[in-house]
């Protein structure tokens, strides 16, 4: 547009946000420039802290402010004996968004065969090490139930025998909500497989 | 999340941008961590330079480069004779991409009757200027078809009467593939009112 470059820089990387196209990223040009105040600067300046601040942490994997140090494996108020072990950062959110888990966090990075991953690049020692170096109890794999997933699962569980800490993985059956005649035959393969002896007067 | 300040905050910020809400807000954070030095360092640096450099011109209200002047009103390669008046940046852009109009453009940056704008505030003192200063034959006022943007248009062109331009505006009628029993009352009056005869052999 009127060929002003920083105009269609910004709309070119705009448009590689994901759920974001050359459309939505000139609306939201358009909105950032009318709300240069509100908007442009303070983004510019948060997006420029976050550059320098924010990394990746090399013992657990999640994100941590340079400044302060890693929230979730270093500063963390409470001790816990668990540890879940993740894939990705949108993993950790998700789980911790839903308040079932109470505990360290592990991010792996990806996993063992996706396209491009070494199993060096993916932060399986130092899982190794943090679980022999804390009082962990119970190590929690919390893979995608994909393929690649439990590949990991599997590799994990195998490099943490001589730990003799006790390892499990997530449950796997019906969805809640999952209707039998529309699940796939994997996911009704496992829920029979899985099976539960039904407990009355649970509480 | 995990308590970053940094990442906290970038969230809310992209929250604020339209079409997105938290949840996008935070797929395109974590987009964005995973891709430190493709996409935030870049963006950090664009919006600075946007801040920095890219203002309203005073005159015809485009985005002009602080560096280079308005492409708009003063570099203009060719000359033209006609200006196009219309209300904001983004009626600029669709005109400009449907490549129907070739000349200036002059933008108001709202309406008369829209809340908060003062009549002051619009460039309808330097339209008149540029009007007599340049060599101009049409002005063609392109505001919406709503009562704010007619009001606007009315304004304006009781502004020109005194530079005897011939002042036009954009026709009003059925829009392409409207069909008639689904139009409203208001289209079909002006349609009607607007009817012109057939020509035959017209190319």
């Amino acid at each position: 547009m009127q060929n002003i470059n920083e105009i269609e820089e910004l709309i070119k990387l705009i448009s590689k946000l994901p759920g974001l196209g050359p459309k939505s990223a000139k609306r939201i040009v358009l909105k950032l420039i009318n709300n240069r105040d509100e908007l442009v600067k303070p983004m510019a300046n948060t997006l420029a802290q976050v550059y320098k601040n924010v990394i990746r942490c090399q013992s657990c994997g999640t994100l941590k402010s340079n400044s302060l140090g890693c929230n979730n494996c270093e500063n963390s108020k409470e001790k816990y004996n668990k540890i879940c072990v993740v894939e990705d950062i949108a993993d950790q959110w998700s789980i911790e968004n839903s308040n079932i888990y109470k505990g360290y966090f592990h991010i792996l990075g990806g996993t063992i065969s996706s396209a491009g991953q070494r199993k060096e690049d993916l932060l399986i020692n130092s899982l190794v090490e943090r679980v022999s170096r804390e009082n962990i109890e119970e190590v929690i794999l919390a893979t995608s139930a994909t393929v690649e997933g439990q590949t990991t699962a599997y590799y994990i569980e195998d490099s943490l025998k001589k730990t003799s800490t006790k390892v499990t993985k997530l449950a796997q059956g019906l969805p809640v909500g999952g209707e039998i005649e529309s699940l796939d035959d994997g996911t009704l393969y496992s829920a029979f497989k899985n099976r539960t002896g039904i407990k009355t007067n649970s509480d």
